[in-house]
């Protein structure tokens, strides 16, 4: 792998990113890149859809500017460091790492990330940002398997720093720490998963509220509404700045023990009668879809989005 | 009840709430409430309580004028608009509103809002703190349980604006509605259940959460400081600005029908063969109690507090 690292002036030294799949991820994760100075090449298989992207990357480098969250000089010379690929060949050959956003279909994936393997070198690193498909299945049966990992990133990216990454059985651990680097660097938060679970650990820990989200909609205790508002106007007040055991341990006077030992049988009482199924298939019947789609229809979903992503850099500015 | 809606002018006319019990909980409610104009009688069974508690209440006010969340007025006159009371009777006489903030046990909370319903005006609502108690059970035998409820705060409530409003079965429905007016009036966000559940909607959804992240923890998947960057990188910086809901509504083209349709099967898969037993208690066995002491030992849990606390506050100024 080429020079990623810091270099000795504190500069960041690694140059040229590949892009594979330039949908809102791809494009997100190529904004990532060029904020931090790296050169992005990017390649989609759909005639023209790099094009398309290469100019919805500069205007999200343009949002980022106004929320003060790049200097002027990266708004000046980011645009010169963006390159649109004609074939995966020409994306990938110099590339010191690539970023694949290909469609999460396990036959399509192996055989793009065969392909790419095949015209990168030897000593780079190739990540996924499936968040369903482990790398041991699709890279099983690749040459160069050892250079395989998925490195899942939230949506947008370019907004919420943390990745997922999450070798398989084959990929070399020197590989793995040098993503990790890698993202570290252009100033993303890398988490390592040490085993390949279904979900990783982002959209378990997900799913396990939604679940219950769900079921306290199904149960007619409270509203879809007051649902969300429990953890916009409560919850997430407070894990948008600890997560989960950082938070139960500042709420009890002896820490975390404490706090289970005070709470713990309340918790475990709670989930007692835990039902074996779900009610996510539910949603429709539940009026869930129709209730939402008053509070934002499909047709306003990207402004709804472009507002959460104001609001996400409205947060960070005020953080940093 | 008394004329705690807002008044023609737009201001609000409500004056006198009882706080009883003056522990965290009772001084950030006093505060609350003192914000919006309110004069707080202040009691506390333990001698001396709840002049310490004045005292704390009048610094959370100078930090919520620091971080520019009170205007100059509101720091100037609300300390005297701060009494203690010598007796119950004293603090809830003439109180148009009561905010219990008594211990979490069955028989000391039925008792003292038996006494309360006892001195207070026969129209005053009487809500409850508690986090586990339901209204139902503590309010069953008491002359004037029409006029009990529960609503729980998230700690800190002068930062955390959602309260859980949880009636039981023989509250009436105009109290009911009077408090959650009062708290809308008083700058909070009160949500309200329609059936008494163990937990109430906040606590189980980040029991839910909590206990996939034990599990995760518990099988090796990832280390407690992973976890927690999940959220706090990740997860939680979305659900500082919208409801699980409404953050799939906006991950996928169709909103939460096409979200679910896409997603679903992978998340009840997730859970298919989810474990019966929850490995809270394995707590200390697990290493992570001797993990968060590290990060923050007990005795730096009070300072670590006060930091949540001043990050709660440029959070809340950013997005007001």
């Amino acid at each position: 792998m080429g020079p990623i690292e810091n270099d000795e002036d504190g500069g960041s030294s690694f140059k040229q990113i590949a892009i594979v799949g330039c949908g809102l991820i791809g494009q997100a994760w190529a904004t990532v890149f060029l904020r931090a100075g790296a050169e992005v090449r990017l390649f989609d298989v759909v005639e023209g859809a790099a094009e398309q992207a290469a100019a919805q990357i500069k205007d999200r480098l343009q949002e980022l500017h106004r929320f003060s969250l790049i200097p002027d000089d990266v708004l000046r010379d980011a645009p010169g460091r963006i390159a649109v690929a004609h074939t995966l060949k020409e994306a990938v050959a110099d590339a010191e790492y690539v970023q694949e956003n290909g469609p999460e279909n396990l036959e399509i994936k192996a055989a793009l990330t065969r392909d790419i393997l095949s015209f990168s070198a030897p000593d780079t690193p190739v990540g996924s940002s499936t968040s369903g498909i482990p790398a041991s299945s699709y890279a099983e049966h690749l040459s160069g398997r050892e250079r395989c990992l998925v490195a899942h990133p939230i949506n947008p990216p370019h907004l919420v720093p943390l990745v997922e990454v999450v070798p398989s059985v084959w990929t070399d651990p020197q590989v793995t720490q040098a993503v990790e680097t890698l993202l570290r660097t252009v100033g993303q938060v890398p988490i390592l998963l040490r085993k390949e679970i279904d979900g990783f650990v982002v959209n378990r820990l997900q799913g396990a509220l939604l679940r219950e989200a769900f079921n306290l909609l199904d149960a007619g205790v409270a509203s879809r509404e007051a649902i969300d508002l429990a953890v916009s106007r409560g919850l997430g007040l407070r894990w948008s700045l600890m997560g989960p055991f950082e938070t139960i341990h500042l709420n009890a006077p002896g820490g975390v023990a404490d706090y289970v030992e005070r709470f713990g049988r309340m918790y475990a009482e709670m989930f007692a009668d835990e039902r074996g199924a779900s009610p996510w298939t539910d949603v429709v019947a539940s009026g869930l879809g129709a209730d939402l789609a008053r509070h934002t229809p499909a047709e306003g979903i990207p402004a709804a989005q472009k507002q959460r992503d104001e609001a996400l850099m409205t947060l960070l500015a005020g953080q940093s």
